[in-house]
């Protein structure tokens, strides 16, 4: 059905004074006395055709708001810098009808309403705009990535190793509920895989020999969390970048981070202006003003133990006490960067009790070669760290640790054959979509959202 | 630690003459009299950079293979165009230790020995290789949709409906095996999701949902089959990518798989000069040549039908016989290719009872607006259809198959509101390697393949 995208009509003058053949959905449709304007938007572009039918003396039948219409007229320029299509009554062919129970009938639907139709939200204007700007900005990161000779490493997802504290990961089982077997060894040696198996909550440790193997690799793919919270921010299945550098020290991946960073965002103002200015003006005021600051400055950094100085010192009143010691709070984050930095920073080297056993231990003993980057709005948006490459000592601290030695022989092996300094960091997808967009819920930045109760379409 | 890529280095002039620090593992050593050779990989490029040590009068220790080094020296023209270094013995800083039992010591490892040690064998040629081209192959996948104005979708992975047949599927849960549920109704109304979940086998219908608000979307996720076959053609969590297109009909869809097909292998040729060229000499003679081959034809198309005459009257002995109604076979794909078209070839128009429930009746009431995408050396690459938009016919199909409307309503919904023509096809990425590299196993194609029995990392 040769038809062209709503987009290439608006955007360029190419067709106007052509004749032109455009499919999509009635947005809204207007009736005067001799015209009619009926909005009509395919999906590619936030932004609808306006077709503007000269009834004459015909019959004209109005369209319904969700029916789906192929238009054939004329590309001519409207008011505006806009190019409109002129058509006749006959021009308009109803192709899918929209019962009046469609459910986008009218504007202004709550974000709670559009959660309950995941099959139907994406024709609202915020939607498309959010889908789209989650595309360009999945996009930016793997031109990122490959423009700088990185290798795209599709890490495993089901996995027989639970890394990172098995009671947040889900298990993955052809049995589920069954009363034959006697226990749980019967019952795993009969599973698909013959042991216990889970779904991955990160690609970092196959990363770390992805970068040892191939240099510098990225990651991009998705992570789950069976963690009962339902919060704004939390997801059971997400979508997760882990760059992995070999030969590369903490300084090297902050280097990297904030050169990415300011790469996609810069990418999405570029490419996404409309969209952006939708957000904007509909859902945080001064985004754009906001991301362009961040990318125009230069990130600070600070040492944890200068920002818990810098907390104590501020006067402030913070619900969570600040300590040497204590993980950092929102609230502490963003004061951080929003009130001491006034821009986006790189926190670093934390207390080891605070932070993954694989972290690199630094000279002094009590902290660790990682670092958390600070953005105002929202606080951390990317965690990193340079990873221990010392047999012994990483093998102590997972003893320590109670982590066993059998579960980890490959991670180890790492070590053992040509070990090398090797840093990386974790980026979560959606968390940067949330900040890109100013949308204040997980959930409303990927389609079909999973958490507590809910794995519907 | 600031160092260059060795990839930089050898594959441009612009170090010569300049000293450079470069970091690796000692792929190998040779040493004589007053000169020693040391080839050093850091994994961002297939070949390596030989490092001249002059060693004059110093007490010079050979590097064993698969230490990791820093190296500094003069980068200096060596023979047959390459780039190499000159360095006196100091220049040469072991990182990490390799002991005596490092398993990719020697040469010409098989293939089986190298998938028991998978967090190693990247370290090899053949698996440098595998992994450029596989992350060349995707970036080209990303390119080709986002430069036709397509958005990138995430379809769920975890989902509460099973809907290309329950058995393939795996079950996701937090309890797994327990004595504690009278019954499967108590054990799933208690798991994390309130009811059975399980794994995607295709993100196809969700992508429907998106085609159908967004115009043109592409998924590029895992999928999953819990399928119990032990083949080399088989993986229980593969890479998928699926387009979807709204106002599409069957012969868009054709053009756009050729299209994508075409563009893709041409970028892996004009990106992986040398990896390619290390298939075509180590693993399928003739590799380069039957990919441009394919790439400069326009693809052939074909019924169903007419394919079935073809292969009755071919005189072949085919292991399995043909006629009306069966299922072809590789070896009938391959002779359809191969022998007949000398090219790839779109077969079309199925009987309706070897294809999917979705897919749009023709005219005939007998076969379905699907195509096969077959090509020479292996058979099917690609399989795709137009979707049933009527919802009647949906229905009525759906429920000659058992399936239930509950499970389906907002699939439904899709005919009901705006309901539009559209098409769209699935592209299993590990078969699509596969083809690229002459790589015969699917284990060989990606870092942790999982199959029956083999969750390991």
């Amino acid at each position: 059905m040769k038809h062209i995208d709503v987009k290439e009509i608006i955007t360029t003058k190419d067709y106007v004074g052509k004749q032109v053949t455009v499919c999509g959905w009635v947005r809204t449709s207007r009736n005067s006395k001799s015209v009619a304007f009926v909005e009509v938007n395919d999906g590619t572009s936030l932004k609808n055709v306006q077709v503007v039918v000269d009834k004459g003396d015909s019959d004209y039948k109005e369209p319904r708001v969700g029916m789906s219409v192929k238009v054939t007229g004329t590309a001519v320029e409207g008011r505006n810098d806009t190019v409109e299509i002129n058509a006749v009554p006959d021009g308009i062919t109803v192709l899918g009808d929209a019962p009046t129970d469609y459910p986008l009938q009218k504007k202004g639907h709550t974000l709670e309403f559009l959660r309950t139709i995941p099959h139907l939200r994406g024709r609202t204007n915020t939607f498309n705009a959010v889908w789209r700007v989650r595309s360009v900005l999945a996009a930016a990161i793997h031109e990122y990535f490959q423009k700088n000779n990185y290798v795209y490493v599709n890490t495993p997802l089901i996995t027989g190793s639970d890394c990172e504290g098995a009671g947040e990961m889900f298990q993955v089982t052809t049995i589920g509920y069954s009363d034959k077997y006697k226990n749980a060894e019967e019952y795993y040696a009969d599973d698909f895989f013959g042991k216990k198996a889970g779904l991955s909550v990160s690609g970092q440790l196959e990363g770390e020999m992805g970068a040892l193997a191939m240099g510098k690799i990225y990651t991009f793919g998705p992570s789950f969390r069976a963690e009962n919270s339902n919060t704004p921010k939390h997801l059971a299945e997400f979508w997760h970048i882990e760059p992995e550098v070999a030969f590369a020290e903490l300084p090297d991946v902050i280097e990297i981070a904030e050169d990415m960073l300011k790469f996609v965002i810069g990418a999405v103002l570029e490419k996404c202006p409309k969209e952006m200015e939708f957000f904007d003006q509909h859902f945080e005021e001064g985004l754009i003003e906001r991301l362009k600051d961040l990318i125009s400055h230069e990130f600070a950094t600070v040492t944890y133990t200068e920002a818990i100085k810098l907390l104590k010192e501020s006067g402030e009143n913070f619900v969570y006490p600040v300590e040497w010691g204590v993980d950092l709070q929102t609230e502490h984050e963003r004061y951080i960067s929003e009130k001491v930095f006034k821009r986006a920073v790189f926190v670093t080297d934390y207390p080891k009790e605070i932070k993954s056993f694989y972290m690199k231990q630094n000279p002094d003993g009590k902290t660790v070669a990682a670092t958390d980057c600070l953005v105002p709005g929202i606080g951390e948006i990317i965690g990193g760290s340079q990873r221990e490459d010392d047999y012994d000592k990483l093998l102590t601290r997972m003893q320590e640790l109670g982590l066993k030695k059998e579960d980890y022989e490959s991670y180890l092996d790492l070590r053992k054959y040509g070990s090398a300094r090797h840093a990386g960091f974790g980026l979560g997808f959606e968390r940067c979509v949330m900040y890109l967009t100013g949308m204040g819920n997980i959930r409303d930045v990927l389609p079909f959202p999973r958490t507590v109760n809910n794995c519907e379409r």
